[in-house]
């Protein structure tokens, strides 16, 4: 049995879940395995047994099955926002130690995957800077409403989420076995050592 | 008259050049005054005395014809890249320097007028999100072409791309008069502050 094959059974042994999961299982094991261009909404409700009505109740479309949840998202980062502090870049780094909790060891299968997909598609890619700087743009406000220049709060947050996607790509790449929380800390740390 | 019919008089005033940038201009002109959705690419062709098969021999849909020259933009950055140094930072203030002279001040009325079409719209966003994106993928190629590692290069490259962002934002921004060059470094100098 090869790797992906493994790979592929811990995406498929998610499939316990309700239809909105069992969907974006079954998408990612299609675009996986046929290709995002080669899968079709159909086959990817027939896959998770369910209507085309019921993916479309779900999902707008074959592309957002990928991402979901920017909500839920981006309560991960804002959630660990501290209540006090004013130094920008302090409150941008306990605000990644918190959302470093979305990236246990046992989804780093389900992201590969994902990742895998996303690169092979520019539609994908469009949509996955959408959603960072979508981050960006709440990190930013939430700066912001803490009384942080405009400027300083842009550019802590856009930092952050520079971090944030540095690690994340690390984390994702085949072969690196260091945890999300570790590499997103020497990511951060490398950042203050190259702009100090 | 108002200073928006300045405005599109001036971006009208570039007329003479040849169907690329008359498509352009015909396109931001309709955009900005219909909508971006409510605009057809049989208007544009029609506004910019060409046929719809013209059109279609430069842009190879309505989005692309606010993207033009990702080759140009990103050599503009590039080619501003020293031969020598190995300080990643100190590297990106020059291209960054050398970059702002793509953004002269009888520029910003072009750059304001496009600006606030993408504002109105998430897959002009997306397709501006994709174009700062490659130009961080290209610096960081270049800089790891000199021998300064992945990561470092990763994110010199992308708070290269942050910093000339955020002053782009602010130089379009409406009542905004500092040149793109002050601004641009004004924005550096608050970087190294926040993250130093």
């Amino acid at each position: 049995m090869s790797g992906s094959d493994i790979t592929m059974m811990r995406i498929m042994g998610r499939w316990r879940a309700g239809a909105s999961e069992r969907l974006q299982e079954a998408a990612l094991g299609l675009f996986s395995t046929r290709g995002y261009d080669g899968t079709t909404v159909a086959e990817i409700a027939a896959a998770a047994g369910v209507t085309e009505r019921t993916f479309f109740r779900h999902y707008a479309d074959k592309r957002e099955v990928l991402f979901v949840a920017q909500t839920e998202f981006e309560r991960a980062f804002l959630s660990a926002l501290p209540e006090t502090g004013d130094d920008p870049m302090r409150l941008i780094a306990v605000v990644l130690d918190g959302a470093a909790e979305l990236f246990p060891e046992e989804r780093r299968p389900w992201s590969r995957a994902r990742q895998a997909v996303i690169t092979t598609n520019v539609a994908l890619q469009e949509r996955e800077l959408l959603k960072l700087s979508a981050l960006a743009v709440s990190l930013t406000t939430a700066l912001t409403a803490r009384g942080i220049d405009p400027t300083s709060a842009a550019l802590a947050a856009e930092s952050g989420v520079t971090v944030f996607r540095t690690a994340f790509t690390a984390w994702v790449a085949e072969g690196e076995e260091r945890t999300f929380p570790v590499l997103q800390q020497a990511v951060l740390t490398r950042l203050h050592t190259l702009i100090g």
